[in-house]
């Protein structure tokens, strides 16, 4: 090891509304040693995602909120520098989730290797990992989507909107609808393969879906809410389902924005909305990864990531994240 | 036949907010003449439902709008009276769906007899008809109520939430909570057995609710909305479900109300929620029949009726449906 400085990002203090920069602090701190089953990992990549703007506030929630004045955690990929663990040997790439920093004390039992031979290693942290999976379950097993139907997604430039839309074309959706913040992005989705698109910032949601999907539609992927799902609604036809992934639209509102006043519609049209996360979905991880690294390996699904460099730039790309700067994954180098 | 004329109610007028006596029209008719494959019932009791508040706008729906300046329509109890169709005779009970009138022209293949002597004949518009295969499918089927659970239900002393607490309990639920409007009624449900039943006028329904079910809920079965709604969503535990069977609370609002603003809370506690429509559920009517049949003949469901008479008071009686004041099945006897 060259360095004996350990970088890494706290939790200074809590948002309210948006998070700034002024609630993330660089530290400095001495690479620790590891101890009986643990593995020293040098980070090579973390991943920020959105759902980590849930944990820095300090409420109850499936995650527990992050510490104040201590690192924050999520997903990243690294090589193993020191520990003595059966299984593992120095040099071995690791996918753990103690991001947010340089040098990782990761438990063996938390740590899987990755292969880089089969995929470029950003891969395991989001087509191939927990993005991925996200994507392929919220699709098929929340809300079961069938062939011949028409789903719409929101965040569809995403790391996960825009694997939903290519997973719906592939496995037989008669039509594939997606919304994003940018024209450049809405450009992109149309040569990822969906059959529309559209900017929300160019009028009422509800006009512009209605506009892309003159029919209806009979699935929504939400990752969005608000004004989203309140047109999705709307849209949907009878037995229409919606899988709600996430709601960033209202993460960083101090007082939460009047859910879709639509709501009684899913009566008469017998919808069903179910919220979910991927870590329920373990059971499909299998079949989700070998249908996925076909496709990965037939050149049928693209992905995109945005890519930051330096642990402290980490603060910026997550709040970048949050306001859309980003094509399909956001990555910070280390 | 002694009377020559027919009384029937009409829609006089689209109500905006909520109907008054203004939006309906006694009209007397000639009584008809069946035609081939028709009987002519004199009517014996008509039922009047929330769900015939959302036809009476000009809305398209699952079920079409009422027309204006012609009888509106619903379930309803007749004898037969003239007709010459095979399988039935004069004398005959039968159940059919062109109620607010007295006599009604029915297509022999809308009419299914009915056996006086099973039941008293206001069953089948009641417990053993589409208001008991209600709350049946709601709680077993769409909001799959397993046993030990907690089950909450709005509108507890209504038709259909009286039966989806007395069902709930015997099919297994560890507590039951129901909620209502008045003294009487909350007294009421204690009657029928619910472990718990709170008056929504006496406080915010989230904090009647955290007492009465300190441990949260697992099943809401909703008639209500609105805040009700967004009680069960917090009181909610983790793969909680909700069957939404209809939103009274804004059935007569011009400007709906904000749906739950808890809304996000569906994601990290993985709710479903599910609109659901009783005649979705035709093939769960035997095994509820038989079931339902068992549990009255032994004694083990109780079920009121709130009875008007004549077919002048039918606006009354829906009018004060629609106001909370019946406990059990609102029937109008003709």
């Amino acid at each position: 090891m060259t360095a004996a400085v350990n970088r890494e990002i706290h939790l200074a203090a809590r948002p309210h509304g948006w998070p700034t920069a002024e609630n993330f602090r660089l530290v400095e701190t001495a690479v620790p040693e590891p101890g009986p089953g643990q593995l020293l990992v040098r980070n090579r990549y973390m991943s920020v995602d959105p759902y980590m703007r849930g944990r820095m506030d300090d409420v109850k929630s499936y995650a527990p909120p992050f510490a104040l004045d201590a690192p924050l955690d999520g997903g990243a990929i690294g090589e193993v520098v020191a520990g003595d663990v059966d299984g593992f040997a120095p040099g071995d790439l690791v996918l753990h989730g103690l991001g947010w920093r340089e040098y990782a004390l990761v438990g063996a039992a938390s740590a899987r290797k990755v292969n880089p031979d089969l995929a470029p290693v950003t891969a395991y942290l989001g087509v191939l990992g927990m993005i991925g999976l996200t994507a392929y379950a919220g699709l098929l097993d929340v809300a079961r989507m069938q062939p011949g139907e028409t789903v719409f997604v929101s965040a569809a430039a995403g790391a996960v909107g825009s694997l939903v839309g290519q997973i719906a074309k592939l496995r037989g959706a008669a039509r594939v609808v997606g919304s994003a913040g940018s024209p450049a992005k809405v450009e992109r989705l149309r040569a990822l393969g969906f059959d529309a698109a559209f900017d929300y910032h160019d009028g009422p949601v509800r006009d512009s879906l209605k506009a892309a999907a003159p029919e209806g539609i009979d699935v929504y992927f939400d990752n969005v809410g608000g004004d989203h799902l309140e047109a999705a609604i709307s849209a949907l036809r009878p037995h229409g389902r919606v899988a709600i992934c996430g709601m960033i639209a209202q993460y960083n509102a101090a007082t939460p924005p009047a859910a879709p006043r639509n709501l009684a519609l899913v009566i008469g049209k017998r919808l069903t909305l179910r919220g979910f996360l991927v870590g329920d979905h373990g059971d499909l991880r299998d079949e989700f990864v070998r249908e996925m690294a076909g496709w990965l390996r037939e050149g049928r699904v693209a992905y995109d990531e945005t890519v930051v460099d330096g642990i402290e730039n980490a603060p910026e790309a997550f709040l970048g994240l949050l306001r859309g700067e980003n094509l399909g994954k956001m990555l910070v180098r280390l």
